[in-house]
């Protein structure tokens, strides 16, 4: 899918703009390989407050109505009751303003100095409007999509579809995308010329990268769980996660050179 | 260290009371185990905009002068030029509104069906005021505690102390907190009695716990490297640090029962 998300002050990356992507592909990428999101947003027209707020929620990015010009949508969900999901509700359908953040961290790199020190990391932050999706077709959609964002084929190996009280009790954000940029940084660490010259430093201080990701063990069955196989796709899923993620972790460390 | 952050509006848990902490212990511990923190702040005030945003930044919490009450501060560095640290030092030592969260997933729980799936987890919500940190006694002292934060012993087996130019672009953020909670969920998976008690549903969906954590890889040595040998001081850390994380994953399963 070609196309960018538009420039602007909020999102234009200045530090180590090399690093930085606006094409759709990357931000939806990262932000979709992202089991956690970061949401903030503003409390204050509620409580008076001068602190944003951040919630960790589950999302996943898609278009119900089919991506006109490649740009998707942010669905997250959460209970009907819970605070984002009230005031959301009462801004109505231009929504609230809302900031998501998506970040894997990639690596560890050591340097010869801690200042030099850095991770391979990739990023995505994101600027939109949040609203309640009231369109029940949209909200089945969007349900489908979280629960098999996190975990590919779950919604068909599960009892479905959701009663009428669970759709009651679960509400879905959707984010219109209005700015977002992506950050990403690969290789090895990198030092000083004057730290590199100096032979009694480098005589003693290692450099190098640990690779990091995101492990997903051997699965657990429930106390009341009744089905002897772990079933394929999950057993796939953990297998997939697993090797794409270390091997991204250790493949990137090359990236840089 | 006995003692809890104040009980606010901001700060109470509303959804899943049992699941929410708010003592000094907890807030600290998930918030240092944290390699990235999330922390949103507003830019409003500079580019007369409505977003809040994020940025995912490295810190630690820690107190300089020594805790007085067993709450600390939660240090962040950056580089000088950049926009969160250009705006805290615009408004002076009262600082800048922010919200900092830190998140670690331990597990995916897949129950009968989507609506009761959820995760294990450790959270934590801080809410305070941002200042750059001026003292350079305490400047060191916050930069030696982010660096070992990240991987123990970093410090003292690095080229250290900083050179005034590498003083000069990194800044330090100190923010003072005003009000903290975190969240708490462990256990597997659970089910209402109506789907634990359809034979066709028991029968066909497998239930249990993904474990998840937070894994390193072996160490790889940069090109410019001339030590032979990982120093034991990541080779422990490492170890220690995918032992502690994978336990406490496998181990929050059984946490619930």
């Amino acid at each position: 899918m070609e196309g960018s998300y538009p420039l602007h002050a909020r999102n234009t990356v200045r530090r180590h703009r090399e690093r930085a992507k606006y094409d759709f592909e990357t931000v939806h990428q990262i932000v979709n390989a992202s089991p956690i999101l970061h949401v903030s947003f503003l409390p204050a027209a509620q409580q008076d407050d001068i602190y944003p707020t951040i919630l960790p929620m589950i999302g996943y990015m898609g278009s119900f109505e089919g991506p006109s010009d490649g740009a998707l949508d942010v669905y997250l969900h959460g209970h009907s009751a819970s605070r984002v999901m009230r005031i959301a509700g009462n801004h109505g359908p231009d929504g609230i303003p809302v900031c998501i953040a998506a970040t894997l961290l990639d690596g560890i790199k050591l340097s010869l100095t801690p200042f030099n020190n850095s991770c391979n990391y990739r990023s995505a932050v994101l600027h939109g409007d949040a609203s309640i999706v009231t369109d029940e077709a949209e909200k089945d959609y969007a349900l489908r999509l979280i629960t098999d964002g996190l975990v590919p084929g779950c919604w068909d190996n599960s009892r479905v579809p959701p009663t009428r009280a669970e759709n009651l009790s679960t509400s879905v954000l959707k984010v219109h995308v209005v700015t977002a940029s992506a950050k990403i940084n690969v290789g090895g660490p990198s030092d000083d010329r004057k730290d590199l010259q100096n032979d009694e430093v480098t005589a003693k201080v290692w450099t190098g990268t640990l690779p990091v990701w995101n492990a997903v063990g051997a699965p657990v069955p429930s106390a009341t769980n009744k089905v002897a196989q772990v079933p394929e796709y999950v057993a796939q899923w953990r297998q997939d996660h697993n090797s794409e993620n270390e091997s991204y972790a250790r493949d990137a460390i090359d990236k840089g050179k």
